[in-house]
């Protein structure tokens, strides 16, 4: 068996991403002790009675001593608070990594606070599914996933790759890119996509002249593929857009305008416009199977052979 | 065996729906013969090599003669020219049908031409998936799904029942309703899906700032789920914005109002707003899970075991 990348992990935070990180560890060991702390006292014992890692502790401070790499698996309006309460615990030349939707605040949040000889590193593995908590994570989460490291200049290289190495261990394929690109790029691809769907369900949802049960029986028409995305984490969205908001409104604005120039072809009859605006999307689909990062079956592989 | 519901089923158009209902009939003996026809050769020559009926028409006339039930399974747009096509050919005491994802337009282009003695009931099996074409369909597509019919004031009530008993033996439950409830119910539940999807591909395609390649790799992070309804047939569709204008402008400016409620509480701030959006819209999702058109594996079971 060849020697764990790391002695010691501390996991903060035990949702969907620590739980994925634990069982993944856990299963390509790599790592020799895995440390769990989370706020809740219920969720700390859940993850206990799952045996997600080594030790458990209340206080995260207490959990990160001697770790060498340190992850947070939390809320991104929680940074600040738990790089506060953390940092004078660090072990000097240990890695802090985060896995929060957003970079700029993250780092914003954290960077003060960390003591001179740790190497904080932000990063942000693209994956995860609607649900969340320590029962909701599985190993193969990150698998032909990639993860985003947004090192800050001056950045250890040595630890940087390490940390590559260890998404990679994950099954992950590692991208680095500054934490303003990023938040730019997940506005589009993450938090807007998140946003349209809650706010379709809310506005089907207070419809007076379609019944809610006429919305539920009828959604396999193209609802449903919606409530997928509204049934995430409120908590960590509530964040997301709170710590993205330039780049959310900068999206959410130009999909403004492309719905009203939609809404007008619409209401003026105009079928080539409908038409050409139909046809270009499908590519789309088309490349991201073929980057295997979608599954070919139709309806997502919904109908069973 | 127990005797077919039908003698002679006509299959007019045999895209994804129509071939499915190939499909079905064979698979379940629904009729003794089907005869399809369809406005291209080279579709028509496919289904040929599919095997999917029993004769193959150029000419919809033709395939019609004879027919105790006539399914129309063409984009809404083509609904008249079709119907003054084969009217003149449809036997007396034959159902006629269409699978239109509209149906007061459909009626209107369809009715004025139906001679005396022929059953015209509009239908919507509310069934499909992002491909098209005879490939594309499968026997178990209307599997627990609704069928909705939009009979017309005096119809037949012995048609009726027939109708639905063909497509309970589809696999479908039958709903009736009248065809301008059919289309508000269709605006929220599909047409808006389909347009805001067709639209954040499209904003997403014309961004400068971020590329294509990073839409596509990171895409894992909500946008894939759009880009489903996004590969969806633009003729359809294209189609179905024409012909339903009035409830999709209606729903789509309901969606922009909220969307913009949604944009001010992200821009000041209001954390408890999005919360409490963020956090009844889960409640939906369950709901669809329960009433059984949903799959309640995590990330619509693109995660294999």
């Amino acid at each position: 068996m060849p020697e764990p990348l790391f002695q010691r992990v501390a996991l903060i935070g035990i949702g969907l991403i620590g739980s994925s990180i634990a069982r993944v560890v856990r299963e390509e060991n790599l790592a020799r002790e895995i440390v769990i702390s989370t706020r809740s006292p219920q969720t700390l014992a859940r993850a206990e009675e799952l045996g997600l890692g080594d030790r458990y502790e209340a206080d995260a401070a207490v959990a990160v001593e001697g770790a060498d790499l340190v992850v947070l698996g939390i809320p991104v309006g929680a940074s600040e608070a738990v790089a506060k309460w953390i940092a004078p615990s660090l072990k000097k030349g240990a890695i802090l990594t985060d896995v929060g939707s957003t970079k700029a605040s993250v780092v914003a949040q954290i960077a003060p606070h960390v003591p001179k000889g740790v190497h904080f590193i932000p990063g942000h593995p693209i994956a995860g599914t609607e649900h969340s908590g320590p029962d909701a994570g599985f190993a193969t989460l990150f698998q032909n996933r990639w993860c985003i490291l947004t090192p800050l200049p001056g950045t250890n290289p040595e630890a940087l790759e390490k940390l590559s190495a260890f998404w990679r261990a994950c099954g992950s394929n590692v991208d680095t890119m500054d934490p303003q690109h990023h938040d730019l790029v997940l506005a589009i691809v993450s938090h807007l996509p998140h946003l349209i769907a809650y706010n379709i369900v809310g506005t089907a949802d207070d419809l007076e002249t379609v019944t809610k049960s006429e919305v539920i029986k009828y959604s396999a028409s193209g609802f449903r593929d919606f409530t997928r995305l509204a049934a995430s984490d409120p908590t960590m969205w509530r964040d997301v857009c709170l710590h993205n908001k330039d780049a959310i409104l900068e999206m959410l604005a130009r999909f403004s305008e492309d719905l009203a120039a939609l809404q007008r072809a619409i209401r003026w009859g105009d079928g080539q416009a409908l038409f050409d605006l139909f046809t270009r999307t499908r590519g789309i689909r088309r490349s991201i199977i073929e980057a295997g990062q979608e599954t070919a079956a139709p309806d997502f592989g919904r109908h069973k052979a």
